[in-house]
């Protein structure tokens, strides 16, 4: 519990490698994780090398702490593996589609949350990487992913080089709904984002964005309608691609 | 560790309720979870009303578990909440595509892990329910979920009343990748395969499946291509419904 209640995103990791036996332990816990029908369709790659770390980091936007953490884990929805094992067996595999996809991409972070919790529990750091499924493709070119096999988020591991703040949350409540949804009424978003507003953390990203609104920094700077829609065309490409997205396929 | 290293999905549980403070730690645990850009988007509806519990069934294949468990908490992407947020504050939500849809999916099922694992410490036992992204259509209908939200999993929580054997798992090796994917030779699947087809519990389940081998158990019985291929269709529509495939809107 104290692993979790105490995490912090870790962005400036030391020089201490990892040792092998304790990443070994750490990726043993993620697979502890539930699978769907215990199919195990995930696939981790471990980046240590500077080299392919070099690689990736402008998958991830050039951020420092691709090529600065010891440990890079690209988590990957993986039907390769389960397909292969059908044809050698004399099974007819039906997982090229959306569902099938959407089910391994929930094994894979399934596993990547056990993986962090079992980390900050040995006190490494993590932080997870949102690019992965903006530049899914390119990360699919530099790890080599066959068809089958879909990245779906990224996680920088360390011992940490900085202690940050804890994230401030919303209310449990307002995410929370008791028995069904209940829709939000405008004095309900107002006092569900008081707090976050009040923050002084959102004063000065006002400031540094020259925004009258915290949304707007959301809406204007960060996650913006134009990177959306390229990206969201990106990912269905790729799933395309990878062999996901035959959804009209009959025996 | 012990809690993610004990893990056993849990089917049968004891009458007892589950203390209000207790599931409220649990929740609160859940939320500490890595979330993009803090953004939060994702709810949990909480049941545990016998009424609603009767109208979940069905939506998971009338599974016992459902009404049998004192809590069920259905994990849903959420990007409502949000865009109503942005839509009070002058901020215009760019959110209604499928790259939002997945970011919110990955948000909500960051949040179930640790609620599972949260849980699992607490002496509780969990299950998950992969029936949900089968059935979201009538999960949102039973929910009242609105445009914006999708359920993507479902975990019943209880105090177990079975104590199940640990689930087999792959070899950690195999699912693993050093620096860039290697791809599985014939003889590297079947000494990945080899344990899990050699369990007593393999050999039952060819016996009452009355196939040749465990594969055909996957592709034949339980993860057929008709049902793929129907659940995914399914699910691209509900996308769309809850206004997630807006994939070309431009400003």
């Amino acid at each position: 519990m104290k692993a979790i209640l105490n995490h912090r995103s870790i962005r400036k990791f030391k020089n201490n490698p990892i040792d092998d036996t304790l990443l070994n332990d750490i990726l043993h816990a993620g697979t502890r994780a539930s699978t769907t029908g215990n199919m195990q369709v995930y696939s981790i790659i471990v980046t240590k090398s500077d080299e392919v770390k070099q690689q990736l980091a402008p998958c991830h936007f050039n951020q420092a702490m691709v090529t600065q953490a010891p440990v890079v884990l690209t988590f990957c929805a993986d039907f390769n593996r389960f397909n292969r094992w059908c044809m050698l067996r004399n099974a007819k595999p039906g997982y090229d589609n959306f569902l099938s996809f959407f089910t391994a991409a929930i094994d894979a972070l399934l596993v990547a949350q056990n993986v962090c919790i079992a980390a900050e529990h040995n006190g490494l750091g993590i932080c997870y990487l949102g690019t992965t499924t903006y530049t899914a493709a390119k990360i699919i070119d530099v790890l080599k992913l066959p068809v089958g096999v879909v990245p779906v988020t990224t996680v920088v591991l360390g011992y940490p080089d900085e202690a940050p703040d804890m994230s401030d949350r919303l209310p449990l409540a307002s995410i929370l709904h008791q028995e069904i949804y209940q829709d939000y009424s405008d004095g309900d978003i107002d006092q569900i984002y008081q707090h976050k507003e009040s923050l002084a953390l959102t004063k000065k990203l006002l400031e540094e964005n020259q925004k009258e609104t915290l949304a707007q920094v959301f809406t204007d700077n960060r996650y913006t309608l134009k990177d959306n829609v390229a990206f969201s065309k990106a990912l269905l490409e790729v799933l395309r691609q990878q062999g996901f997205m035959n959804n009209d396929r009959i025996e």
